[in-house]
């Protein structure tokens, strides 16, 4: 493999897996290399470290499903529904790979703040970068759910902030008891949040 | 410094410490023997590996903080001042890392959760178990709330699992943006989700 445009894809990729399914500290340029398929020369040419990789594959992964995000959440679709369908497929998404690897393995960004933040300043940023651009989306949703009288009136980036709170604390809490079943109730908990009346809460 | 029980603890506090303030991967046996003041030897005499001494510094942190924690959920403490507490205390505990380290270093046991659940089953179940332990807490005092009439009727065990959510996810965002005033609304929020209506999320 030389240094091709396929090669970098290729560690982009194998990084985004590696860590995500273990963690930075676990997984180091050899294996990266290793699993690509790519000599570690190359890798070089490309990166000049693994947390410059990481940054890459965090954003690379970003724009991957940039256009699932844009559809999941377009004006066309019901702003509550835009929610609703955001926190089922993650936990369909937590589900297949349990099913796949044997382990919830939770979100790659969080998984990487959480390791990194006080570590590694840039992976903090990116992380932090990609945080914004899910709040954001969450954002115009409640805002729109709110013009459309779906909710009561409320401050949409600080419902939006609670919301993501409430996602990545329960994705943290999958992780930790290897249980994606933990996020089935995820849209309910959401909605409720934001004044969505939630019958399921209810003993 | 030989093998004292005086060891066994310097190496738990130095393990603590180290992990929580960079991660699990980025510490070394060695760094942990160096700043507990103790010879490697007398680490594998106390413990068989990092994992090992991890698990035990985690239960060792939870005795320690356990008082503080039967007094903060004391049934003598009224139920919704003992969430507003907690989410206070855990608010002022960032706020104080902060300002020591430069960082914001989030929980030890999410931290621990997130990196490592993946990879080290009795870290995972360690974490597990102690995060019980906190929506123990949390459960009652929502239960309470409930008896008392501070709140409407709701599944305790459930709400406590959200609202234990909503303080892990707060943790992460603060990490990742490393700015300990994302908690700063953390018990009204708390109040909130559980039925306390909240004036601060009304634009």
């Amino acid at each position: 493999m030389g240094r091709t445009s396929d090669a970098r894809e290729k560690l982009l990729a194998a990084a985004l897996n590696l860590i995500w399914s273990s963690s930075y500290g676990a997984v180091g340029v050899d294996q990266i290399c290793e699993v690509a398929g790519v000599k570690k020369g190359s890798f070089y040419y490309f990166f000049a470290s693994k947390s410059e990789l990481a940054v890459a594959a965090y954003e690379a992964y970003w724009q991957a499903k940039l256009p699932d995000m844009e559809a999941l959440f377009s004006p066309a679709v019901p702003p509550l529904q835009r929610l609703e369908s955001f926190c089922r497929l993650g936990y369909e998404a937590q589900r297949q790979k349990f099913e796949e690897f044997g382990f919830v393995v939770g979100c790659p960004y969080a998984n990487a703040g959480s390791e990194l933040a006080t570590q590694d300043v840039r992976i903090r940023m990116k992380t932090q970068e990609i945080m914004e651009r899910v709040t954001g989306f969450i954002e115009r949703a409640i805002q729109d759910a709110a013009q459309a009288g779906d909710i009561p009136p409320l401050n949409p980036k600080s419902a939006a902030r609670q919301v993501y709170s409430v996602i990545l604390g329960g994705l943290l809490r999958a992780k930790v008891e290897n249980n994606p079943d933990v996020l089935a109730d995820l849209g309910t908990t959401v909605l409720h949040l934001i004044g969505v009346p939630n019958d399921c809460l209810v003993a």
